[in-house]
């Protein structure tokens, strides 16, 4: 029996007209202007690179002391003229300072609490059916990709194409945001609990995935000059609104969020054989589009 | 109880000096040369690119007509002169014919079998101890990653990053091997049992995933003269010795793999401070070199 069938002989089943949408085009051509978020100014931060513009979402509800510690050495303009160093295939693109020279006026270099996780308590969580190799649930939460797990009571952003981190160096509390970086291969889910994961690129990230892959051990570029300029990095907030570039992305605890899991958990269009029944994490999809304003 | 000692304890217990090495790196050095195997000329393919060489291995215990049919279109030159057409980001990189105009000699233009999956049985299938999002067991076989299901008794080869597969339209039965492409971003799993899965990349696949990508619908590139040409695709057999690349595998039936799936769960390395306990299929590295001669 078709689900849908079934749910309409069911006392209070709530399939909407979105949950019934077959395809994800379907579903976001559904969707009403209320599943959808603005990003906040606050949390957005556009790094200008010679390569393009990349745009990430800051999630402070995870990293608070980072994410402020970040937005201190934005607003210092420490990234301006720094660079993109390394570039390891199926893995990660970083940034910072590759001499570790610039001075830091403002902002802290280390920060005691390394931020690995926070309390599942407080989160609005949206629970993926499927089973997860690495943590006992995952989902979403504020529409970044999580984790949790319900015997320690907490929860952390889980590595996925196009998460951003805070690299460190052996030490736990050696990170600070000096130097970041984002995925751009197969998650690396055995980083999560590891190291601190502060948001994710909402736009640009094919501009980094794309960049040659550094010749050095761990992917850093040998010479200098095959080094990916940064020309600056801003807080969207900080900038007028006449340079801001307006988002929104699908909320990820709407009934509409869950019909795009289902239609990519089975997918109904005509080139599919068999519906892979289940979907990973870091498959689903989480679509962000320009504002119309 | 260090689980060494606790098999220091118990009677045919067998974990070497190899299953006791503790890091890649030491796993790699441990291990002897009968851990290796060198890769069938036959079964290795070299594509010369404007971008560089690519090698794949293929899998005919897989798909034995669709591996025939490749090598059929290779030796009447059939990928000479063309090029990579469609670069998409997190998902492919794809190569063919863009106006699906030149003509086919020998080879075959469509195969009736679509050869998606196979009976597992006579398989040497080294399970992997996780749980898997999409697949009721899945491991290794002969070098590639896999899944099994033991309900059917079937299994087939999944897809991971660097995997390569049969382009097709939306008829099962409509690939042939005239169109080919290689997973560059998060395994997109929900393509297995889906499409026909012919091998992997096993040198050279960075030299895809740097590359721009396409403007167009589904990553093509909108403009001819972004194509990136393909100059020759060989088998390495039909190739002089003094021309071939002569590599080799860690092999994945051994208990030097066993030990490298081992280091990767539970890494302890300094710079880990929580062990994942577990490794995702297509997190598990397939280390290959090239041979001493």
């Amino acid at each position: 029996m078709n689900r849908y069938i079934a749910c309409a002989l069911l006392a209070g089943c709530t399939i909407t007209a979105t949950a019934a949408a077959k395809t994800m085009s379907e579903v976001l051509a559904a969707s009403a202007p209320a599943d959808w978020r603005t990003l906040d100014p606050a949390n957005l931060v556009y790094m200008e690179t010679t390569a393009g513009q990349v745009i990430m979402e800051l999630a402070p509800q995870f990293a608070p002391k980072h994410v402020d510690n970040i937005r201190a050495l934005i607003r210092e303009n420490y990234f301006d003229g720094l660079s993109i160093n390394r570039v390891q295939d199926n893995f990660v693109v970083q940034w910072g300072d590759p001499d570790a020279k610039k001075p830091i006026r403002t902002a802290q270099r280390k920060i005691a609490d390394p931020e690995f996780t926070r309390p599942s308590q407080g989160l609005a969580f949206t629970v993926l059916p499927d089973p997860d190799t690495y943590a006992p649930q995952v989902g979403f939460v504020d529409g970044f990709p999580a984790a949790r797990d319900p015997a320690t009571s907490t929860a952390w952003l889980t590595h996925c194409y196009a998460s951003v981190g805070v690299g460190r160096d052996n030490a736990a509390d050696s990170g600070s945001g000096v130097e970041l970086y984002v995925v751009i291969g197969h998650a690396p889910r055995q980083l999560d609990r590891n190291i601190t994961t502060v948001g994710r690129v909402v736009q640009g990230v094919e501009l980094l995935s794309a960049l040659p892959r550094g010749d050095d051990a761990m992917g850093f570029y040998a010479k200098a000059e095959k080094r990916v300029a940064i020309t600056s990095v801003r807080v969207a907030a900080d900038l007028p609104e006449s340079q801001r570039v307006v988002l929104e992305a699908l909320r990820t605890d709407t009934p509409a969020f869950t019909a795009l899991i289902e239609a990519r958990r089975n997918r109904t269009d005509a080139w599919y054989k068999v519906p892979a029944g289940h979907i990973d994490l870091c498959s689903v999809p989480l679509p962000v589009r320009k504002k119309k304003v």
